[in-house]
């Protein structure tokens, strides 16, 4: 659960008929795509955008995922991803995740993911830009 | 444009960072997923489930995709994709589409596919279930 | 069939868990990613490189896409994906398209796909560099 | 690193353009899909195969996803998924991984997974079938 201390962001959507496989439900690795947007949607609720951030010449890379995968998610499901800062350095972001069934408050998946903020150009690391900091921590 | 003389369902999201590529754009398979999606949104619209159909024992295999990209989207973006009925018999359908940034309002994609019904266990052409045949047209 | 007057590329792979759906087939959708990879193949049968073409600013925009589907795959088939070209110009280029089940012959789908030379900084319709499309052609 | 006293798989492939995102460079996503395949190419590798293992009515479902981004990967590179099983009881199985670049041989991911088996149809924990726990691990 987000802790109680801090900001955290939900999205809701349906399950798309493409996430699915031949098991009949929503494949692993498209949880993964969940999270991403609902980083997304979690700058987009703190006032701020993620395409901004890129725009000053930095990005976030994944370098670390832990995905437990509690209960399945069906084709026209309608789920809820939560997302929240865990811990937030001048370089390091850790998010920590949440995905429920939104109708049946079913807990589906918890998940962590760690990045580091890099030089779009260069590739090496940077510091996170200190306006785009305050903004996602407030 | 949809007819004027018929249902038309629009359905509105951001574009997601996965379904970019390369190009720094939305690579142009991700507007086929969309645009399955806009179905399903048709059926919800039509206060039916694309799910529920399946659960009847058929389905509907595209057999057809006409795709015309006219202008291109990224990240972040919003995008309405507007699909209708073009044709609806009884073991075929048509829908058509077009696909708008939905700030802008710049048309990014016109398409339409077609559609057999076929029986789920076998894999024969089928019926479309009268009632659903109603749902869907009305 | 490709005509018998020019260069063909066929690539075979096997069907990934995560390209078929809930129909326990191939999401139609997929193919076109396939098609993709097999003019990427098609540039390497000509010991040439897509990666080096964009390194030189431009790049080959998708502008339509046809696609008839005949028959379904499912995980775990090897197909062939075979492409050549329809056509060239001195900004487009169209290439033709046939998907085969490479254990059994059965032709899943056919299809076309026109693109157009862009400029990757402007967008604008740009020349396809004579080198590459000598390269393409022979 | 696999461990040295047991079968390890590798499968090389070109990365698809599709797989790439904004950031010029694969989404993590993917990777999660390329070790997916790497699964049924190591089940291959033993005169199996995975889909033979669905009909007989179970599934390996994914319960744990655990993945180090070290460096990353680009439309056209070649990489090569490497998998062995960690750990196989009764009713679970551990596979790790390594993905390299297979032409310069730089690691990009080191990544585990854990799975457990299911009834396809009821969706309970079951033993995996004998048979196949022996072609597995031999």
């Amino acid at each position: 659960m987000p802790p109680a201390d801090r900001f955290a962001n939900s999205t809701e959507f349906y399950v798309r008929y493409v996430e699915t496989d031949a098991m009949r439900i929503v494949n692993h690795a498209h949880y993964i795509s969940w999270m991403e947007e609902s980083r997304s949607e979690y700058a987009r609720g703190r006032g701020s955008d993620y395409a901004a951030f890129e725009r000053e010449g930095v990005a976030l890379a994944v370098v670390e995922l832990n995905v437990n995968y509690k209960s399945s998610a069906r084709y026209g499901d309608r789920v809820r991803v939560t997302c929240w800062i865990e811990e937030l350095k001048s370089r390091l972001m850790k998010f920590g995740y949440e995905i429920h069934n939104a109708t049946t408050g079913v807990l589906l998946v918890t998940a962590t993911t760690r990045h580091v903020c890099i030089n779009l150009e260069t590739g090496a690391a940077a510091v996170i830009p200190e306006r785009w900091r305050t903004a996602m921590a407030k």
